[in-house]
């Protein structure tokens, strides 16, 4: 059994790789820390009592000291500049890092002082780094010690738009609607997270200016081999989990509904957590509490704008589920294990 | 004081209808009908208990007949397709209707064969009636016998794209993102508008084929005095009521935030309804239960792509709220009034 | 018109006494303050967009200075522990205050350091204090200087147990179980009222610890004149405003349900803000955004046990709207004015 | 693997079975089958997409016919009356049965027409099922040919009581206080069960004459070996699933909370799937989509009240996942296989 530490376990994030991991086949939690300073250590049946009664409820979660974590690999969900610290002190251990943050998924150290307001303290690992998107770097993942896992919008955003992109087809920017549920926003005391704040409310908020823009403008470039720009609105609504995001892609010429349904058919064909919808759009409930993005195709302006929505579930998909997806891939283990 | 019928009482723009009217200074009501046959006549306060003890608890509700209801003035919340018999009957009986179906919205009677599975009995009326935008109307609205009173997503729709638009700013088809609130649906008995079905999920449906496109499409063409078309999401979100659309607009030649922004203050001045956001953008909590629709603008794309987010409440501005304002300007009352 | 300050209007229970309050029309806000420090002055809407537009959205929200107010009455929606040395400094200057916070509701200053921590600086204005339930103190508050505004909580278990305890046919203690929205806690930024911690749970919480409790036996113990205790259990229910309690009462004596209905129903027939159900149990949507408490009755047990089931909307008739009738009463104005 | 069938497939009990049997070690789905006339064959991945691309997306889901279903065992998630005449059929065949549906829970065959509006046609074949309640009759599910999965609300009704029943330490009607999630309703297309019905409401129903009460009655009276009644309140809150009822016990002698939680917690020491919580009280979210019952203990009235709160999800351990439960039970697996 493989030892797995979870580093920022307290969060949404960290709660969903216990869940997801305490029923993987091949690995053990042998460590929990907290993002925050816990003044003494908690016992995960306390700290999340639905897991209560569990084998691995007595683990207790402490406070994060990296260079004593005992473990084989590690996952980091911490906040956006923690993990760039922590990241190197556990690689330097040997310890393989899933780094849940955005600390490692920009190739060019000179975006970080712009989207993330810290300047990149280690740019050389950034190019070691690989982007987790097994759709994209399967074939590198199974050598990486150190995965940058994607943000969840980035996710819909690229695999949305990944085989129009792939076959040049895009012209223009990418338009970007996206709808996601609360859980994204992290478990964090503000006063606008609150129930009534968001029940009966939809908000857009960061329009044009959310950090996974770059994430996703970085990976859409290098799948076209030629710059591509993106313009998103995120957007909050009334759901813990899940996401929908429709991807909106001027075509360079004009398709039917159904050469673009088969582009995208063949392109995933081979993908365990893809799915093409044939007929009908998918919805949010779709993959709640899964791991597959569930895509769907619309074809308007006389077959000059394709419209692909795509669904995940923003803690899965678009978090703790891709992380151990990359985990399998890591270890060289049939990538759906422990995830269907 | 104005004796008011509402014709459709049991729905939920029915329900909204009786809220706002019972507020209202100038009016009565004095006839309250079912769109579906009642065994009996119920109470006001027996179909509603929020009404219940109210100075009109009393009044009935009983089955639509057209030919005997005492009112001055109608409203008709009824399904597509009931309405366009009984507004004649009303109106040769000399009572002003209001029609919040979709029953008069369109002016090429060959369009509803297309939309809306009927061929139009009474063509003629369709060029009588005025479509009920006080934003575009108001000065026709005044000598008005019978209002079409717009769909709620349509209005979101034109509002958000209005001022773009007649300055002739547009270039290519208009896209709009909408998610919308489950009494748009109806009061129907459909598994698919369930609570268990509607809760953490993101739906969305008759992409590009929704009804309200070619009224939207036909009010913006009228505004540019050319063709337009629009390209529609809607979606369904789990609140309520309430509804946020995002309007994406190419625009002709690249423009600031600041000089869209100032193009939509300007032509929105004068509106009692509309408020345009300097800064920040609406949320739809900002508009429940109000009759305003609020607008913020996003500039993207190196100018070249505006953003206009709409929100209004969809039983409110959408529908009774709008046909209220509509009948204020019908009698020659305050625009406001009953609706602050 | 009177002139009317709202200290604490930043809150959910300062924000309905705003909404209510602009369509009073007896009365002018000339005061907002907030709660907390501001560090300067805001406008009613940029505070909360939804008034944007009205007369008085210009009326700006500043810090609270008790002693240069300027108003006729204020509203005290303030936090616990707050109102005790603002109230008194107001009375001083002529001004009337209706505190809608727990400062001034117990009658027994021993009562605060128990369940308030803290000592009560001014024992002799409790005695001087209005309970501010209209049902029971109607004649007092007409010359009430200081009228001390009733929980939410406390008012659904008061009205729900009133007309039997006022009868003696209560044995033992009163059982309530109370379900309420995540308003009734207030605009706090805590993890635990997060809209992802509340959506798809249900939590009892303060189980017969909860500060509604004292305040709920003092008024029954008066009403039954002899001592009357409750066992109390509270509960979140993911709404944002309203209320569900079941007062659960052994009766002295098997009754039928026709009995404690016409005993409810008679108790209450000239109230103008509560109802009795003859059929059926009122749901908290019969009463949102109104002043309402709604009643129902079942009898079970072989008539030893009556449960009424009251529903009130805990921002209306639990906060705001109940203080907005107060005032009607101590003005001598009809008691709905503007409530309706 | 074991052959199993389920029949009711398209409910939300069903979609629950099939969520968890594709995850069980031991067993193979071979047929499915609808409640309702289906018109041709549907694939599980197009009936309900969020099993697609799963190895079993292509077993179909078909009209029932007992006398053809190919299985060892079969699941009736089926309405009420319809399994009392399935049942037979594949227990003839040899087919051992789990009955969802409350066609056999009932031992005494003259209480089918006073709450289920038939008369028994099998009274024979009551006497034979097993109430499948593993914490109360686990030693006879070994051998059982036909199980009555217990009610949702019974479950939580029973395991609340349970202790304190069995010590004889109950005096009078156990009143019980419960909030339901809408799934408990089941996919039936009615207007009370729409989205806008029930978000922002809560709603009591059924008050003291639910389905579920005699069941609870007859199994307490059992445990204790002499008469024991029911006061029952259910409600609906805005949750898709989960339930949380108080369960109110007066006692016969005054007991401290130690005492009671020592009692609770010795009766469910060896029971995997019932959780006794030491301090504070469980919430709904601590067991959704788990097969676990939580309790928590609250004391009052100086000692003679006991209040437990039972929480559990109403699909899996209040349905579907007890039916797991019984099933590795009758084939003697480990109790928790599939479970965890």
């Amino acid at each position: 059994m493989l030892k797995i530490a979870i580093c920022g376990a307290t969060g949404y994030t960290g709660e969903e790789l216990i869940r997801l991991l305490l029923n993987h086949p091949k690995v053990e939690l042998t460590a929990l820390t907290a993002s925050a300073k816990m003044e003494r250590p908690v016992e995960l049946g306390q700290l999340f009592p639905r897991f209560a009664k569990r084998a691995t409820a007595g683990l207790r979660c402490e406070s994060l000291q990296p260079d004593r974590l005992q473990c084989d690999a590690a996952f980091l969900a911490l906040p956006a500049g923690v993990s760039k610290e922590v990241a190197p002190t556990l690689l330097k251990r040997g310890i393989r890092v899933i780094d849940l943050s955005p600390d490692y998924r920009l190739k060019d150290a000179a975006l970080y002082p712009q989207w993330y307001d810290f300047s990149h303290p280690h740019p050389k690992l950034l190019a070691q780094a690989v982007y987790g998107l097994p759709e994209r770097y399967r074939s590198q993942l199974g050598k990486a010690m150190l995965v940058a896992n994607p943000g969840c919008y980035a996710t819909s955003m690229i695999l949305g738009a990944l085989p129009a992109v792939e076959a040049g087809l895009v012209d223009g920017p990418i338009v970007v609607d996206a709808k996601s549920g609360l859980t994204g926003a992290g478990r964090k005391a503000e006063t606008a997270l609150l129930f009534a704040e968001i029940v009966e409310n939809v908000r857009a908020y960061k329009v044009n200016a959310h950090r996974h823009m770059p994430e996703a403008a970085q990976e859409l470039t290098a799948a076209a081999a030629r710059p591509m720009s993106v313009v998103f609105v995120p957007q909050v609504v009334p759901i813990k989990r899940g996401m929908l995001s429709n991807v909106f892609i001027r075509l360079t010429r004009a398709m039917t509904r159904e050469a673009v349904l088969e582009l995208y058919q063949r392109r995933y064909a081979q993908e365990p957590f893809v799915r093409v919808r044939a007929n009908g759009l998918p919805e949010v409930r779709d993959v709640t509490e899964t791991n597959y993005c569930d895509l769907g195709v619309t074809v308007a302006d006389d077959g000059r704008l394709a419209i692909v929505t795509a669904v995940l579930d923003n803690l899965t998909k678009g978090a703790a589920g891709q992380a151990a997806q990359n985990l399998n891939l890591m270890y060289g283990w049939p990538e759906t294990t422990g995830l269907l």
